[in-house]
């Protein structure tokens, strides 16, 4: 039970704005349908896929509804800001609906589903939790539904439940299997429908009708506030250098936002680091001669911008633990024998190719023993507990000592290492996110109100006021793209990673030069509920540049 | 050069509210003097001792100032949130006062004093900074000013600047100098006029008269709204225990006042662990049963607050510290001529006391190996460098292990670290840190003004609306105590520290037990500067406690 302050007091009464085309009685509109669909994809999804994007908001009024709706929910996945506000438009809009429609939410995630565990949602729960962070109101969770066995459990938890529809919310993985769920459903005779709604921090499920995912716009914000308080503290203390992990699994979007909104002096790039095939050495020396050269101008301080999974996107690294994963799966047992580190280091490198073996046993001890100790339970590295902050630290004081003794750098070098993820998972909605989540929910309850079951939520011309916003639906079967997996093709939506040619990033390769050079940093400060409208509703860089708003 | 969003654009035309009371003429009214200091104390005082307390805004009119007032600026110490409102609050005043008046800031702390480096502060400038965070409009710095040929080159800078007044911002160390420099300065016949600016985001300058420093208010905002995010992280991932050591170099003031705005489950303060003599081993041993405790009721997640000078207030870690800052000055040489880290450990750990070496022995490697590399100019442990939440977890992860064989544990532990610092210091100050410092800054221009040498600006009735405040200024000789510094006795300001008495403590205490085993979160929310007032302008538990209101 969390309790309120009275900033969540007086924030607990915000009506988040609502797209026009949402406050009538909303009929659908239908888009003509394309039928030129991949046919390996088509086949896949015999029943979901030759279906037309939907918008919500026609003439005329609205279809008559004679029972009431009865809709589960699903919070999937890691939590993102707004999921409340998903739920509280759901709830709202199916009670518009019919007045004795009804949400009952599945804890922890899809477990929840499987194991038919769940709590009705009533009215006050649902007041209670209006524009507040976190998936507290029923809890998420990582399993995932993507067996046969898995979605007849789901029908018979479904069919129990008496559930009309279900509404998965997630990131590109969940809505992949809501995606099959649908279909299995359909294909096999249950009238139950399935609907996602995009959900992640990370900002990589978008394209397709998707603009962006919900929860990217606060998770940013937060991290540049931080940002922009550390480069406060930075110009202030004149003698520290801010190494800054930020979280996101594998796409840099929330690096390059932060880098927009607060200008600072490095930003790695993962994609770019990939595509140009840059090593860890080049990398360092490129962070190296930018500390030197602002050091030479009397600016012994800067900030650099480290995305979480840059180091599967260094090609060597890439290939030195997917080696390593091979590796401690075929020797386990001999590794597992040997006690101490510097042996069990000694034991691996022996076995490596020799360019992954040089580059181990370049890395300092603890970034090495991380990479053979900390493994999940696939036995596979943790990229993301691996402290890439420390690790370029490490790297770049060796490297400046070199420069050093050579009279490449003069001054001293002051590191100090942060991470931001947990931080900006369950901020509260900022405006723009509260307001997108509670279309998006309200949209998911139109959606199963005209049985267009296979769909994902959507919302459009988000930098536009909300008021203005389309919202409609895409068939999630259209999203598909095979990809190999654990040495399958299976049918998932693919990971929108950062575009090299994307306005975002030609924005910021235009700037960053200068912003290494300069001190230019932007102080972004916290989100702002109350304010005017320019500070508290303005949405991300990304979506003004993609837009060409 | 910052560069400006729409927030700060907005903020900056933020009016600070100030006390009715410095609105008209302002004269001073002068309390009784009381005849009763130390003697000891009196006699490093001579000229600045027998001083009364002072407030502005008594009947009549303003005394008439008939040449401008020169005044010099300097920021001394670890940045503040409001840092730079104190010098606009000046600004506004010494215009006022006489409008051909000046302000000088010398650059970097006190250095910019010895050698003279400073510019002149024009409106553009000051007006650039009004509302904003950071030290940066003139820099900070460490360098102390305490010997007498420091207070020569300070008044020689001073008379070849002209200046009336010298205005010092900073913590117990500068304001303890800034008061030695007016005694020596009125001693030796300059007219300089010296005043004090109580400064500090620790909290811990206070009392005599002064209610709180500034930068405490908005720096606990920061790292609440931060642990209320990730709390909320907590109970919607339901899986993973956050140690989140809080800055604060030795007072626990802001672990107890984040505790008082988020009811985290666990919260050490070091006064407490000093005072009731607690071995790291009992530390430890509560969060352990804490977590098995949690675990037992279904909740296998938590939040544990740590202060960062908590290791200097447990009594066995001070005497190891003590221990081996001594060991390593004496026996340098051997020590270093060792080429790894196990023969550093055993060497140290061979000449230690036996209870030191035995915790010494216990500690993991990292951090025993912190404990003997990372040390200071002055070769001794740099304390705040130890990273405590990554011992505590390590600590808590082994006696969990030895709970889960001998049954007392069933559940699994998924820890993670977090260092709120740097995050807070240079946030831009909250409604109630622009007021407070800009009345601050007000209150010394009118002390320079009334020649009132050797006395720190002060406000009063904090917990009342800022219209009702009282502003006026204390001797600080008058805030003297003698501490053996160095060998020598020195007088100097005394740090206030947590009272286990204090009704802050208190209210703390009587509510931990309840925070341990239920989840009672508030979740703070980030800093608001447009809403309503009970949003916007509440000051700190602490505050209000203290004060009874």
């Amino acid at each position: 039970m969390m309790n309120k302050n009275a900033l969540t007091e007086a924030r607990s009464s915000y009506q988040p704005k609502l797209p026009a085309s949402l406050c009538g009685g909303s009929p659908t509109l239908t888009a003509p349908l394309a039928h030129d669909g991949p046919a390996d994809i088509r086949a896949l999804f015999p029943s979901t896929f030759d279906m037309a994007p939907v918008t919500f908001g026609g003439e005329g009024s609205a279809p008559a509804v004679s029972a009431p709706l009865r809709v589960g929910v699903i919070l999937s996945g890691g939590p993102a800001p707004g999921g409340h506000n998903v739920i509280a438009g759901l709830f709202d809009a199916l009670k518009q609906i019919h007045p004795d429609s009804s949400v009952f939410g599945f804890l922890n995630g899809p477990d929840g589903l499987l194991k038919n565990k769940g709590v009705e949602l009533d009215a006050a729960t649902i007041d209670r939790f209006r524009n507040t962070g976190g998936f507290d109101i029923i809890g998420s969770g990582r399993t995932k539904l993507e067996s046969v066995e898995d979605f007849q459990k789901a029908l018979e938890t479904a069919s129990a439940r008496n559930l009309t529809g279900l509404v998965v919310i997630g990131g590109d993985d969940s809505n992949s299997n809501a995606s099959k769920l649908a279909e299995f459903a359909k294909s096999n005779g249950s009238t139950l429908c399935v609907v996602g709604v995009p959900k992640t921090i990370d900002g990589d499920l978008k394209g397709g009708g998707i603009e962006t995912s919900f929860g990217f716009d606060t998770a940013c914000k937060v991290y540049s506030s931080l940002i922009g308080n550390i480069q406060r503290d930075a110009v202030s203390a004149r003698k520290y250098w801010h190494f800054i992990k930020l979280m996101g699994r594998s796409a840099s979007h929330i690096a390059l936002e932060c880098a927009l909104q607060t200008q600072p002096n490095i930003t790695i790039i993962s994609e770019e680091v990939a595509s140009r095939s840059l090593t860890l050495r080049q990398i360092v020396d490129t962070i190296a001669e930018t500390v030197a050269g602002r050091t030479a101008n009397g600016e012994q301080f800067g900030t650099v911008l480290i995305p979480e999974g840059l180091i599967e996107f260094v090609p060597e690294m890439g290939s030195l633990i997917s080696e390593l994963n091979e590796l401690l799966a075929s020797h386990g047992e001999a590794f597992n024998a040997l006690s101490s580190l510097p042996e069990k280091r000694d034991f691996v490198a022996a076995k490596l190719s020799s360019p992954s073996a040089a580059l181990y046993r370049s890395l300092p001890d603890d970034i090495a023993n991380q990479l053979i100790l900390d493994r999940d339970p696939h036995g596979n590295v943790q990229v993301a507990r691996i402290d890439t902050q420390r690790l370029l630290i490490d790297l770049v004081e060796s490297r400046l000592k070199d420069m050093k003794s050579s009279g490449a750098f003069k001054g001293s070098f002051s590191p100090l290492p942060h991470y931001f993820g947990y931080e900006g998972r369950c901020a509260a909605p900022s405006n723009f996110d509260a307001d997108y989540t509670y279309t998006l929910g309200f949209t998911a309850a139109l959606l199963l109100r005209d049985r267009l079951t296979g769909y994902i939520a959507t919302a459009g011309g988000l930098t536009n006021p909300a008021e203005q916003w389309t919202a409609g639906g895409i068939p999630l079967a259209r999203m598909m793209n095979l990809e190999r997996r654990h040495g399958k093709m299976v049918a998932v939506i693919k990971k929108a990673l950062v575009e090299l040619d994307s306005p975002t990033f030609l924005e910021f390769a235009k700037h960053r030069d200068t912003w290494a050079t300069t001190t230019s940093y932007i102080f972004a400060g916290p989100i702002q509920y109350f304010g005017p409208s320019e500070v508290c509703d303005q949405t991300t860089c990304t979506l003004q540049l993609e837009k060409g708003a």
